[in-house]
């Protein structure tokens, strides 16, 4: 296995022992673990028992080490980033659709991959995305995070020429169906180079877009 | 009925006698019949009985008086267009959205309302749109007609401050559900002035942005 | 931006600190700022911050600025208002769709645009839509918000000459869909001056009526 | 079986032989036998064995029999008919919606009940159905056949106190979704007295409207 | 108004002020007022303020008026009855769809018609229904209330010749789609003689097959 | 592969020359090889390169081997048919189902297993179930093909001990959804000796039927 | 009733009180009762009134006897079963998936069918299900239990020749539709020996596949 | 632009004439251009303009050119291809989807990318995906394309740690629902390294899996 990730435990429906158990079969073989919706009760009785853990309580994503977790290099704030060099930006149209946004992050903060958020450039408010273009073009893969119309990939793809992964979010009441008109949208976009993963599914979201990025790296 | 603008025929399914005799019934009130969904050989047949007519075999509208009708104001092209003062635009997404736009243009021309027409303007080409944000400042509706993502509406609506009238188009495949994700992208649009008809329905986005245009009319 | 009415806070979700956060950052651009979708108790730690608030508990609707609030001029009780000269109608079709027609309503108001509101006048009891005629025909545009088969636009829509504005409501069970039924009878309404918003989107239907409302206003 | 009315033959998709073979062996068992979905070819084939029938090119049904068949009460033209006594209303909302409403009037024919037949009362001009209350009222029951969001059964359906039958028709396109939206209408309306029946069936509508006819039927 | 059987109110979401409000201003004008989907302790509070009462807590409706009520004719169980005469049965499919018929039948009663109960004579264990087939055949109008596949109809169509009004319930999981399944069913049933209302609406059903039954009644 | 039956080729869309080479090469591994949804076009040019060969224009199947293919052990008609030690019963509600249920029983014919087949029993004629129940039971596996509301499986499922395949058909309209009416209502089925399989396709319930049948076979 | 397996009470719903009373009636005429969907607090009351009893928390299934019930032959774990000779294997894809197929293993062991069971094998681990393949051809028949998009149903049917019955589960988020993903998945299978029951039927996939394996046996 | 790859041309619906003035317009701003969905005969008149063309009357796709055109390195069959060092892997799961994964190949031939074709290694025969796991991980991409129940995604990301872009087809009947069954399934995979794009997007499939190759590409 050329780079490979390791495996994450999905965190909906399982107990804080059993989590406890896989995540202990798993460590002596990689690094670190990933738990994914993983609510903050069930965080706090597992992470008891490792040394070096992070919980992220918007992401709902738990990290889990024997030996210290590096510092995150996400910044979520869209003013202060520095990002050159970055690897993967990740996107997302509105405050609510924060927490799919987060869980890509820290999916790729789990991978080891350099990650520059942006927040709310939604397409209503067409200046805020031509403000962050020159930084989406550092990227090597985009994750774009947005509910509603889900109209953000197409625009954010149309000025970058690398692949966009797009994660359509449950945000939006009646016509909106659960994400169903994100992702429909985002599946018939006119954007050539524009792939989608379920909704809500930051996780998996950041996993491919990490991916993507490995493929440039020249220790793989 | 203050600035009424007559009946309309749907076209769809009925003979040429039909047609004819509706129009017959309808002129000694209203100065043009507008006919929509109207075949070329149906149109061809109903024209000869009535001393103006005007077919546009790309919209399929027949529009028939017995007072010559107004050369119309449209221009089809974007580049040569010189629309101040123009009251309604009518714009669409590509190339295959057309046969709706045209639609909708020619019913504001029998009402005869100005209109500026501008093609070919989707999300996944940005600049396309920002280099015609001027002449859209100059109306007073905007339809917009677009297929696939239906993100062309919210795009438009980020930039101007009059009413947005969405018409969805049946052009796609897959995802596109005939003209549904499209539909389903207009109603969850994060831009607030933006309301939508049915699928294709090029008469009523037209007729509804003629019928806003008109309450800034002092004649009204 | 001509005749622009500010920016709208989409309460749902969001806490007390953030809306009041966002509404502070608003209010030097503009008089006044509402808060849509807001639950009683948020809207209670929020007002405290602003020297004047009115908020309204049907439609979850809250109005904050710094200088006094107009009294709205919305009546809504049919039978008492002499709403000559009201600039849009907002119907509703049943007693379960109040909250929708209020939050388009308060929206009008928050416009400065004056409303006249009728309700309970259903297509089951024919002679109570004939007995408001009258009324309607004095408003530049007309709200309509149903539920359940969602007939009430198509209905009012033959009475007048101006953009009607749909608004279907999630009132209703088994094949109401929870406003499926609504949204789609509106959007094939064989009438022609009827466009169609979000399901329970008593915002931008009122947002949208009060843009064509102005289009007749000389200042603007 | 009190008032029976005998089989009938749903003609789509058998052959002029079989339809032939089916009617033989029921005629000796009731007085005539319809078929319904019956292309006229297929017909033109089948009446030829036959001492009596009877053609309806637009509902597409044949009636069959070996005594003299009645000739129909129905009167297809709203403006003559003096429908006084008249058993069952049978309307409909537009002229494409008419093959469905003969369909049903035809069957009521077969089943030797009175029918008065009123076209074209769509719910967009609304002084329509208002002209023919009067008539409706004669009835025992109404079949209300309509397309496109299918609202005109619960306008009947206010004015008159007896059961009426819905029928929603595959009229219209977009959002009218082949005839569910007039069927989901039809199913939420607000009236208590509209039951419905499947989209396109005239011949059940009408089969229903002349059963609950007949239980006011002393000879029953 | 022939034979009218004067307003119900849907008591879903009103508080029980307003309820006894509506009820007191029908009263007048007619002998008992309907409630349906009416919670217990609404029912309480509503029913303290009229001199006669009747709630009946699996079908969630309230009967009130002012001077004393008719003992409901009706009888639950399938053994006893001795329905000679009965002017409408209301059948179910299984135990779980007891609350609908039992709206059913009370709407029946508060309309004064002479009703026939039979439960849990579902397809799966055919002798059930064979065993009440002559019971089915005194009836003038048949309701028939099932939910999972909704066949119950159909079957019970067979054996009858008057109208039967099906009711599907949203019992059951998966494929049952919360009453759509037994919903289509209905309506695409093989017989000629059903018609359908919506998912879970007892009170139309009975509402529906009391009219049919009323049409019988010499003194209508 | 303990009482394996060989491969199987899907003809749709295949040439007549990619059919044979197929069945040449799969020949030699197995006595006979069946063509499903295969056109009469393209089955006679097939044929003609094999010695023995026997066409199904009803099924549109086509079974190819180098030996004497066995008579059909299948009667066609319910009449005669004396189907004693008969291992799968193959029904059919209506005659519009014939093609599928006759693809289920030329598969059961190619598998080398007695079939006996029951035609036209559909739910609202409940007697025609009840007179060939005793033939029924005589199976060791009942595929059951029904269109519509798709009643027929729990009908004879609640006859008999052993599984029933259900087979939708897309026969109908309207409200049959192309046969996903009669899916749905199999999948809710109250009869717990019910499974099912895809829409049109008699191959699979033929099959699975023979395998159920094989269970039983000391042979395998 | 040749190898007849009893009623079974399906307890969604169901009071303790009605449960027992009709347990108490089934219990002369089969050996022991098997109560579905049965939550703890009312098997608990429900146990207290039988000789014996069997309550599965994971399955909420309940047997009742008034003799010894059978010591379950299935095995939860897939290291230590030696299940030379069984008869049913129930296998499914991930943990989540456990109750359901619990349901279907005690569904079998009531039947006195002998079973075994096999937990997390899904695709995403190719490997997982290669190491099973032996002790899988071992069954007659095999149940598997599969959420997400269902594809371990046909990877399985690959490797055996006896019928697979599917059972789809409602785990999942998003595009998982509550099961619907799975279920059509499994529908359209290419292996040909795959049917399929309802969403979350771990009793109906159990049943029969107890069935099936029936067949087989010489004392039936 | 860093490695972009020119525009294509959506041929579906464009006539000759507006694809060559396309063509004609993007020719001096790159090397060739791709026409995709383009029909024979339209093929043959736009391409005797051009110095160089390749058309695939498989994928229906036309590349144009002025100087010489590549000989693409793909080689259609899966047993002679020497594919070591190829970057994009190209499968399918039966020769119904060639036509797609045909379209996937000549997109990938046109951005100059080495490709390996393999065919027809559906899950219902699992040994032939096992036999070709070695080439499959030579790939820096993999492309899937799949019908029915649309499960080879998952059962190929299983074994490799590059992403993997799943292309659904429109292949099937019934419950495949021209393709949305695949969609469904493969968003919902269980596998972490797979993206999804529109049915039959052959074209998207290629495309994105080109681009993360050449991530990969120093010269880059
Ligand atoms: N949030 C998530 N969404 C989708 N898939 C996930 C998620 N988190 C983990 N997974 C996948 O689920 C697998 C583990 O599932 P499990 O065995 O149930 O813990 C991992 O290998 C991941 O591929
Ligand atoms: N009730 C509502 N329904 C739909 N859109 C709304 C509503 N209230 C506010 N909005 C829109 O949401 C935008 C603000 O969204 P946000 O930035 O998430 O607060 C405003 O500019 C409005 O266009
Ligand atoms: N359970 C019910 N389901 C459907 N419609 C009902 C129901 N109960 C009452 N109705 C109808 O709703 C009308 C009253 O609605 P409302 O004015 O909201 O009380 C009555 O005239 C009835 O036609
Ligand atoms: N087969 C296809 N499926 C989806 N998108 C396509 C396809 N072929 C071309 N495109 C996209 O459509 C755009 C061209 O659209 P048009 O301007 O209508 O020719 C290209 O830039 C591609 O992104
Ligand atoms: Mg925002
Ligand atoms: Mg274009
Ligand atoms: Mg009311
Ligand atoms: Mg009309
Ligand atoms: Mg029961
Ligand atoms: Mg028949
Ligand atoms: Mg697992
Ligand atoms: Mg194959």
């Amino acid at each position: 296995q050329r780079c490979g990730f390791g495996e994450v435990i999905y965190g909906e429906g399982k107990s804080a022992a059993l989590i406890t158990e896989i995540a202990r079969r798993l460590l002596p073989q990689q690094r670190e673990v990933l738990v994914t919706r993983c609510e903050s009760q069930v965080a706090e009785q597992v992470a008891n028992d490792f040394a070096c853990h992070r919980y992220d309580d918007v992401a709902r994503t738990l990290r889990l080490s024997e030996s210290p977790l590096d510092a995150p290099s996400l910044e979520a704030s869209s003013e202060t980033s520095s990002a050159n060099g970055s690897r993967v930006a990740v996107v997302c149209a509105g405050s609510t659709d924060l927490p799919v946004a987060r869980e890509a992050a820290e999916t790729l903060a789990w991978m080891g991959i350099r990650v520059d958020r942006i927040d709310d450039i939604g397409v209503a408010g067409p200046q805020r995305l031509l403000a962050v273009v020159d930084r989406l073009r550092l990227a090597r893969a985009i994750v774009v995070v947005a509910g509603m119309e889900g109209a953000l990939p197409s625009a954010v793809a149309g000025h970058v020429a690398v692949p966009v992964v797009a994660v359509p979010t449950s945000v939006g009441y009646g016509a909106s169906l659960g994400g169903w008109t994100a992702l429909l949208g985002m599946l018939t976009s006119c954007a050539s180079n524009v792939s989608v993963v379920n909704i809500d599914a930051g996780f998996k979201g950041g996993y491919v877009a990490g991916l993507i990025a490995s493929q440039g790296d020249p220790a793989c």
